[in-house]
């Protein structure tokens, strides 16, 4: 069921008590949040405690009893305890036998205990059918009612029976169980709750570190240069014209870098001569990112794009525009049409679109629901098919906007140059390396070689 | 399997016929399209019906015999009859003992009867494993072929088995089943199909009001002021112009909108110093509603981006520019450049452009498959700070827009305020209490309270 | 877990151990890649080969037996051999019995063999479980651990328990399990990797040669034409100025082929007074393009927005400014506004923009992710009222901006209609047609077939 009828759903309380009886050991905060969203739901709920006085704390409708007793009233028992109070349970391993016990604790850190608490929790109690889940939900979210963010519930456990159990009271409470095997995984599950983008850590460092050096280098060239030799204070290209040389640069470097490490991987294939060696770790570790990176690479080329159609309606080129029209009528001169500046002009905005178009495809299809719904040949042959003719156009793009100005020295302001420039380094040192590659000759070798072919077969001893 | 391919296989009838038998009780419209759809896909059908003579009505292929004959021939047996005709199945208890009954009924409205169609039946035939399943599912889709929508079929049921088989049977036909657990989730499954987007009724009047207030309101300054004082007819603002003025109003105000609840309750767990109070039922609702507002603005928001780059393609832009060039030439003026104007202009631009990139990240993370997969902790990060940064940006881009207009009085036509100082209200109060909340005293206070600490423990008695 | 997660989650090897051994039959590519995944995950892996001198070959950890040795340490076995191999099995029938036997292989080309490769191993080993799985998976990327792509793994069998097994090991390597039914399914799980965009070949071919006829058309009317009459040399306009042309043509035609197919099956379902008739085939072939036609569309549409919006910046543009502004400048004139064209250049413009914004909602509840959580009520309502008010504001956009050009004699070059009359063909013949059917006497009979009534009921014989 979609996300809002769930919500609707979720708001009227199923009065039909049809459910049978949970029962929550603990009433800290996430076990009150928990029973209060179950009683909204139609489920009895009781509650396990030390002392069955403070019944205030704990939601209205739910019953409080010792924990044995309240064991006692229900097949489905959520822990709601820390990992450092479970001994406690072992004493009512005899109650707690055959019972559901859900483990729905989190970690502080990442690689607090060299076990999941949930098999801790199973390894005590072993008679007890031990589940995981719950624990990637947000205690406040469940409480307000708000759970705007993923429905899916990860849930994981050895007992078939026992995690259909689990999973319907997770279906029950409006959302969506999803199954990811033994217990053995819920390490996994622990942990998943501490990350942040964990993927995105190095791309990001990698843009801003580059971003920043970018910005200066345009700031220097074209700002303070401008200002020292020609006297003029245009600082208020700070907010459009520096940015929009730095992400046009940014988008192809970044592009580029996605596809260096294939490129890279394939060399080193061909020079080992087989597949079958892991390649080094840095190598491993950029591969792993280039989806990241590229995705960064399409934001740059999006602010780009979006910096560029808005020059027209800059007070600046306004100015410009009228100073240099008026010039041209005081002179009292008719200019004719420069065709070669029109056709560079045009092509290489008509490359920029079309690879920006092609770029803004590639980032549809990496959509997780889009990327599932197609094959391996077909993401192979949107990736690297129209990933490599994006890459050649927005460096045709580049090229024709640098134009004539390569060989001319006024270009290279205090001997550097144009940041333009720059930003051909990377893709065309990719492009270079993958026109040798698919050279018949070295492109049957390295198909061979990814086939399992290997040079130096290693039977010989 | 993507739906293109499931699309192809359902063209080519599988002719293995080794799927087994399925039986349909019913030969109204949607049992003769499922059974079409049945037969197409390899399975062979036997109608149940009152009559056997109506045999040409049914698809081809398929064999009617009365309802106990047909119903011996298979253990799925789909309920393509009325609800208030379920008391005829009572006398074919015996026969339906230990079957699967399939209950693909759907109601007319909300809330028709007091437990499900599905409940229902399974009260009728407690021997029988009901199953409720395919009323989600169009029939003129199964028809024709044309399953362009969802392809998920909701399934629930008390019986494990039953279950499986009928998700066989609904994989078989090229759709996904979707486990929604036990048979009390069929009133939830057969109140999906009559609801018309129902999160999104209250955030469409909204903003259909709001819009309509300033439109009336810009169209009054813009124009009819402009009419009536200037003696300009601009009516033809009403394309561009005057839509423009809305939609940055009306993106800026929905987005304070979205978070102006939070600031709320923020403001009123402060108040009651506890967590575990319900909210006000108004701001429950409104919370719910948060995601379909900050929707709705950035629609707003997009167009406005659109609306602003188409204008130098407007006629009236293009004959404005030549009317403001054509005096400064002929009054031989050289005009410098305005430094404070170009700083103006080109930092509103920046960042409204950097807002709007960020709007439109925020919009791609809350599609469902992307918010799937980020956990709670990288949601909230995205949602919250980047969602005020966004606001922030947006606010700014205003303020900066407006400028030195603020306490010009000719900016105030009728006595009226022009229309961009209204939208900076709301997100201006949003930004304030939120300043307020962000203090290190308050915040410290409000995250105590939202662990669970309350002020007045109510272990009082 | 989200793929990101998994990803870090595969470099770090699960050294517990505590998972079962899995046997793989078969040391070639696909076998080797598979069992160093499994090791890295924490599989013990043994592989059951003819010669067990071959250790080296294999990953390293892996125990190499013979076939029946092997086979007895596991409970699950990989089959990573060939098809035409499998005759080799039944000898170890007794030692395979009650095993889980996964098949894994591909066929080269569809319909290669009568019955599937699993079902064709169920045959041959009738006391082994057989589940069909992994044949989805790229070796390459199996090995390199870059699973960019979909980590979706369908699964099929007709044993639940084997098949449960199996998708626990499928998770354990970070991917994700998909049931897909009994083992009836495998010969669409073989078909799936050989798929290259099936759905989108027609489409495709289509746009080609629709957009390759439109180019032409409009470079012999705009450039060459104007080379002959005019003795203008505008070759540049094939980067821009013609594409341009060229885009909205395609986007608004193919926008009217998408709704044709369905005004085509109103008129043929009221011709014939039934629905229980199949459509011709060609009508359901277009039927089922429908949605590929629509994403084309607005591909083209899309292009037609950004190269519409750059016009200020080409080269051409600012030379064409100049010129007039000086041309107007020295005759010495003041140009009132225009208040016609103003009107006109505004609201084709609007039209436009509004057309584009409904279009893009279009495509974007078209996500798999999104038209998975609206029912069929409201995705009709999107597809059906907000695809035709699309149609409607685009087919407007094209008139205006033709405005008072269709009557003028100067528009015929050559004796040939402009193209943007060409391009409102399709979409005036959809609307006209259209119109006619949401007449109420019309529309109320067309209801009625649809909800299965029939004009000549085949009661008769």
């Amino acid at each position: 069921m979609n996300r809002n009828s769930s919500n609707t759903m979720a708001l009227a309380p199923n009065t039909s008590n049809k459910r049978e009886t949970v029962c929550i050991f603990g009433t800290g905060d996430f076990g009150r949040a928990l029973g209060h969203k179950m009683i909204q739901s139609g489920y009895p709920v009781v509650y396990g405690s030390r002392s069955t006085q403070i019944s205030n704390l704990i939601p209205k409708g739910a019953e409080v009893l010792g924990h044995a007793e309240a064991a006692q009233k229900a097949a489905v028992i959520i822990v709601a305890i820390q990992r450092q109070h479970y001994n406690f349970l072992t004493p009512l391993a005899e109650v707690l036998h055959g019972k559901v016990l859900v483990d729905i604790s989190n970690n502080l850190k990442l690689k607090q205990y060299p076990e999941s608490n949930a098999e801790h929790l199973a390894q005590l109690l072993p008679g007890s059918k031990v589940v995981k889940g719950f624990n990637t939900v947000s205690a406040w979210a469940l409480q307000s009612g708000t759970l705007d963010a993923s429905r899916q519930v990860f849930i994981c456990g050895d007992d078939v029976e026992a995690k259909q159990m689990v999973m319907n009271i997770v279906r029950g409470l409006g959302l969506t169980p999803v199954d990811k095997g033994s217990l053995l995984a819920a390490q996994e599950i622990e942990n998943y709750p501490l990350q942040l983008f964990p993927m995105w850590k190095f791309p990001i460092l990698l843009s801003l570190g580059l971003g920043l050096f970018f910005f200066f280098y345009s700031l220097a060239l074209d700002v303070i240069h401008t200002y020292i030799y020609e006297n003029n204070n245009f600082s208020f290209f700070i907010a459009i014209t520096v940015p929009n040389r730095v992400f046009p640069v940014m988008a192809l470097t970044l592009l580029g870098l996605v596809y260096l490490p294939g490129v890279f991987a394939a060399i080193i294939q061909l020079y080992r001569g087989t597949k079958y060696q892991r390649f080094p770790d840095w190598l491993d570790k950029w591969m792993l990112a280039r989806k990241q990176l590229g995705l960064i690479a399409l934001a740059f080329a999006s602010l780009h794009a979006v910096f560029t159609l808005v020059t027209p309606l800059r007070a600046f080129a306004s100015w410009r525009t009228s100073k240099q029209i008026i010039s041209l009528a005081l002179s009292n001169e008719t200019v004719p049409l420069d065709h070669t500046n029109a056709w560079l002009s045009d092509s290489y905005l008509a490359m920029g679109m079309l690879g920006f178009f092609l770029f803004v495809l590639l980032g549809i299809t990496s959509l997780p629901s889009v990327s599932n719904s197609v094959n391996w040949r077909e993401f192979r042959f949107v990736q690297s098919k129209l990933g490599y003719l994006t890459l050649i156009l927005c460096t045709a793009h580049s090229m024709i906007y640098g134009g004539k100005w390569f060989l001319n020295p006024s270009a290279y302001k205090w001997y550097l140059p144009d940041i333009y420039m720059l930003s051909l380094v990377v893709p065309c040192a990719v492009l270079v390396v993958k026109f040798v590659l698919i050279f018949p000759c070295v492109d049957k070798h390295l198909t061979r070689i990814r086939q399992g072919w290997e040079r130096k077969p290693r039977y010989s001893e």
